[in-house]
């Protein structure tokens, strides 16, 4: 199995798909081709978020602000799965909630490529042909690669240096107040913050204050009425700051990146 | 053969198509997860306008503006399709479709989950295992899983207080008028109403006023000009207000649910 | 394998799909059904920058703002690739591309079909029908289905009136400076231009005006910063004029058909 993940839109991932289908009999699937554009945070969290889910599979992820520049292409193995991306931190993430999950090590690999087609498509020219080449010889055999380089193998929660991570912000908490950072804003307009879900345990039914904006702490979308502000624990496991049938990010003010302060009222 | 629909843009789906890879081994298919937002009757039209089209499917179909709260979650069985959808009438008028096609009843099961691992994103933790246990138990074999309790088997055209329905309004139709009403407006901008083709039989080449607005009735889009209104029989078998190389909401100003009237000239 | 590319959003498209996967078992690859709406160049330019770089497949195409009238529905063979579309143009190229990549001829058959079920909607009526058949047969035995008659086989690179052609502009190149055409813009907002990418040899680092708007040639996007303007070889292997993180359409003020004269300052 092969997933693909990118902030491509349309078409461009199709000349991907021909070039993966021209070297593997692979079941693809695709994750997303409209994560944010260029934004190696938004789209680490959103492979960390969806990645886990799948069975053993390698994971080709291009969201390449550096493309055409002398940044690297990394295999990175966590476990059964594999993430190809370029090395700019997208893959280390999602890498790491693997690993985790399956008690496995992350190992970084260096893919040499030769000079490709194009500057500015590698998606297509580079990445597409290493994650056929990876999906070829199997998750467990990356070694007999002659385009990888082991870069180093991490303890599953380890850092390096040796490649570009990613690593989110932790929100501080007290006892009646949370400090966090808005990671990400989906497509419902649903804030997630990185203020952990257990923030909430107790406050069902109570009134929080979220930079001043009050909102109800509920269980489900529908215990407040359309167009109602409210603050859940999203399907991240994260406080979010949302709106039945409707946009948090308007309702709250709130964007990715924002610094974020709840309290109770 | 398992189908997706959903109102989840993007990438939440994958998510859902994870799990589902987790548990088989099924072709998944993608109808759509840009379904209009939180629109049960929306949904409900567009799943009864493809899904119908399919071969022998589990269908997966996720608009849920209850999700969280206590509605059930459904398995409609219809001949060799079944539908897993919750219990708010999404899954209603496409497996009457199918039924009438097939000569089969339309069966209700409910399908019983535990708390899931979250209360806003039962796609991911109630649906997609559920689907899932459909597909490999078959659809034949629903009343196999523990998780189902039969609710009631309806005729093909059958109504039921024990579900959630989902019914579309009929037109009036007389001589020369018809009052209908607006169904939904697609990706083009063309006004699907629930007035029958019928009603253009021997029309076409004339003027019609559509609530005072008028456009000629014509078979093709091309018969009149780039940006000329027209009236044509859809692909959905019903009376359209629609615009060549445009849109017909705009031009008619027409939106779903609104009253129209149409009249010989 | 079968590829589907259209312009038909969502959700027409999963019409398509069940009406194939009720007559083939092939493998469904999405190639877009975004293409820019009823635009049969943009749409020839997009099929043959993406369906080379499949292997042999029956690829299904739908851009047909004469659907319902009575042009013809065709069946291009190039090699091991057969083309399913309207006779407008829109398939010529990209089997073009392939013929020439492959060395084979281009072969036109037309596809007699009867009334179909909708006027509106041939992608499900007509064309997924067809390109089911000929997927059936096989690409080399597109003769024996009752449905075809063959129009003419054309070499390569050769122009016939049997059928409507799409042929694109060809820019003018002098010593220091480019007259072309502006052939599409990209959803990330970059200018693909008919100027082959040969014009920028030797150019890199030096500043070009490209219709008095002035921008440095580099190699790869990240190397101008954030927001700055720059002209490229793009993934196509033409000239584009792009912005590094933002887009090229609105800094250089060009859109689709627009003359452009690039010249050293």
């Amino acid at each position: 199995m092969l997933t693909l993940a990118s902030d491509f839109g349309s078409p461009y991932p199709a000349a991907m798909k021909g070039v993966l289908l021209r070297r593997t009999d692979a079941r693809l699937v695709d994750v997303a081709h409209d994560l944010p554009r260029q934004d190696v945070r938004a789209a680490a969290f959103w492979c960390r978020e969806t990645l886990p889910y799948f069975p053993p599979a390698v994971h080709l992820v291009v969201v390449d602000p550096g493309v055409g520049t002398n940044r690297d292409a990394l295999v990175v193995r966590a476990g059964d799965h594999a993430v190809v991306a370029p090395d700019n931190g997208v893959a280390l993430p999602a890498a790491r909630r693997i690993a985790v999950e399956s008690g496995a090590a992350v190992e970084c690999f260096r893919y040499e490529y030769a000079d490709p087609a194009s500057s500015t498509f590698h998606g297509r020219d580079v990445f597409a042909p290493a994650a056929a080449a990876v999906h070829g010889v199997g998750v467990g055999a990356i070694e007999s690669l002659d385009a990888t380089a082991s870069v180093e193998s991490l303890p599953p929660e380890g850092s390096t240096e040796a490649v570009v991570d990613c690593r989110f912000p932790e929100a501080k908490l007290g006892a009646d107040a949370a400090h966090g950072e808005v990671l990400v804003v989906d497509d419902f307009g649903n804030v997630v913050t990185n203020v952990p879900g257990s923030f909430l345990d107790g406050r069902v039914g109570e009134t929080l204050s979220v930079d001043g904006t009050l909102a109800t702490v509920v269980r489900a979308f529908a215990d407040v009425d359309a167009d109602e502000r409210l603050v859940t624990v999203g399907s991240h496991g994260f406080v979010e700051c949302d709106v039945n049938r409707g946009r948090g990010d308007d309702a709250f003010g709130l964007a990715p990146g924002d610094d974020v302060r709840m309290a109770e009222r």
